[in-house]
């Protein structure tokens, strides 16, 4: 299943409306065949892996991150119905698919045609690497990741605003690979004015994976051309077809999309300097008391990036 | 060698004005005899060690993280001499001692009593164990260390100044035995004023070891009894006595011991969470540009102290 959850990474933030599932087929310890939701939504990866694996699916065992669709749609058959029909002995599923034409039909068809079923495996990380999907089905907005950039005194600028560069080389490379991860990044006016920043990926053979730019602002006024006007947080996660929401702040960007409690996810990336006196990472978050403040963050990875520092925290909810 | 190391930590902040020495006698593979300075510092850990060993010294090696004294002092006699009488076969010594009562007789003696020298194992790590002592030779002040305790944003309170507690049990305990290796801890009349902290070791067994308390402020007027003033972060880290000073805040107390550049570590306890609007770690520290705070600071550890986190960092000199 960790194999098969490497694989839906690969569709993060490309598959929007469709979740982005992993699959892997092994048959007598050697994987015959992988599959990954491609861009847009199709093929689904259960197909991509049957398709690779041929006749050496009958007899082999199918791990996938969601439950297999239940339903036909225009645009290929339903994955349950493939399955049965190439006959492997078991399919081992993380998750259940909160779709109505699916949710537990998938399960139900595959064990119809004598396939065994087990669901649940490796949840927890499905959960998480499928989030912007289940998070628009189950409350109707994007998985919001906040990035920011910091000094270790939590400094994103000088008072100056002089703020290029805190980070070094390869925390601004993993900062875009991050972008590669969602449909759409948000800044507010007040970065926009200070640094016009493209928004773009800068990484040789990634540049056409740039996502969509939005602008939080109080009026479209300044908008720049091709970018997308919200006037609020939660319009920016509301928005469709955007089921990875990266905000890349400023200080009242961010202040803005925590103090409505939008952010799921915490990408901070540090660099082993002090600045001392400059602009705080954040604005007012409405938080009344320290009490408030505790229990809300989960650390899930730390790492030295060059000589800066990532960490990434989930929002427990 | 990384034993006596450890050894040498053990004194570390209790044997000023001597170095915090550690010694290890390892006699065919077996551990004979272990010493560190002692409290006030006599004895030695030489002195220690051969006093466990005995005769079984006799054709061992001796690890010493500094030269052996080559002086007679009132308070015993020299370990140079302590050695030649025991007979090892071979002494192993991080570091050349500074005292020119020592640097380099003490190797000399030894040799001339037919014993096996090897100088420089373990240098780096010698130095930073006993850069209190070597600081206050080599430069003539303390090594100073400042603690900051910080949400995820660095702020070291809210807006309305409630800071109790932002790190948890965990961080806080680490932070009283970092207490207890420094002869002083220096705070600013800001935190004074703020939360009138006690500033003791609140460490079952420990209680004993609480430092001398160092009040920063422009005058001696609110000094509280037992206290000493000191009029700025030069004079706190030239008290004679101190050769290990940790500076415990607040944010203006911080930036005025950065802003002379008088802060060797850097020890940085991180709470997993976010205040906005706090405030600030740091006051100006007099920062031109983000050119010239980069490659200041260099990771020597971190690591998890219940949900918190702590960083240490040393100034790269
Ligand atoms: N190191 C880093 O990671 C990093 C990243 C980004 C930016 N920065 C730095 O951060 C600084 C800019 O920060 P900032 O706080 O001034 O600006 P900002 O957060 O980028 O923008 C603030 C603006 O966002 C809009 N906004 C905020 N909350 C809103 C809400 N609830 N509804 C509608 N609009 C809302 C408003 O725009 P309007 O005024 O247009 O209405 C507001 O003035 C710059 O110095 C920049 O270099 C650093
Ligand atoms: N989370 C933490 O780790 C932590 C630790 C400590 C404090 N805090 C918080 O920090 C806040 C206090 O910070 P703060 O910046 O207001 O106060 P502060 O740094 O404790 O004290 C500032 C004062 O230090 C003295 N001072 C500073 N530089 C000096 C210099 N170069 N020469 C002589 N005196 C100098 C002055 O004292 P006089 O005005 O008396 O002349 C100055 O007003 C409180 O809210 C406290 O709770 C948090």
């Amino acid at each position: 299943m960790a194999a098969a959850l490497a694989l839906s990474e690969r569709g993060r933030g490309r598959t929007a409306p469709n979740p982005n599932v992993g699959c892997l087929i092994v048959r007598e310890g050697v994987v015959v065949g992988r599959g990954w939701t491609q861009p847009g939504g199709r093929p689904h990866a259960e197909a991509m892996a049957l398709a690779e694996a041929g006749a050496a699916a009958r007899g082999a065992t199918v791990f996938v991150t969601l439950e297999p669709c239940a339903h036909v749609s225009p645009r290929g058959p339903a994955c349950a119905d493939l399955l049965a029909a190439a006959g492997p002995a078991r399919v081992v599923a993380a998750l259940t698919d909160p779709d109505p034409r699916t949710a537990g039909a998938g399960f139900a068809r595959l064990r119809a045609a004598g396939i065994g079923v087990t669901i649940g495996i490796g949840a927890d990380q499905a959960a998480r690497t499928m989030a912007g999907f289940l998070q628009r089905r189950y409350q109707g907005r994007a998985e919001v990741t906040l990035k920011l950039a910091t000094s270790l005194d939590g400094c994103i600028a000088l008072a100056s605003g002089e703020s290029r560069w805190i980070t070094g080389a390869e925390a601004r490379a993993h900062a875009h690979l991050e972008r590669t991860r969602a449909e759409a990044i948000c800044i507010g006016g007040g970065t926009l004015r200070a640094d016009a920043p493209r928004l773009d990926v800068r990484l040789p053979g990634l540049e056409a994976r740039a996502p969509r730019r939005l602008l939080l602002a109080r009026t479209p006024a300044d908008l720049p051309a091709g970018w997308t006007w919200v006037e609020s947080p939660r319009a920016a996660a509301a928005l469709a077809g955007v089921d990875h929401l990266l905000v890349e702040g400023g200080a009242g960007a961010a202040a803005a999309f925590l103090a409505e409690d939008l952010v799921d996810r915490l990408l901070l990336y540090r660099a082993p300097l002090l600045i001392g006196a400059g602009r705080a990472a954040l604005g007012g978050i409405g938080l009344a008391g320290l009490d408030a403040a505790h229990g809300r963050w989960r650390l899930l990875d730390a790492r030295g990036l060059g000589v800066d520092r990532l960490e990434l925290y989930e929002r427990r909810r």
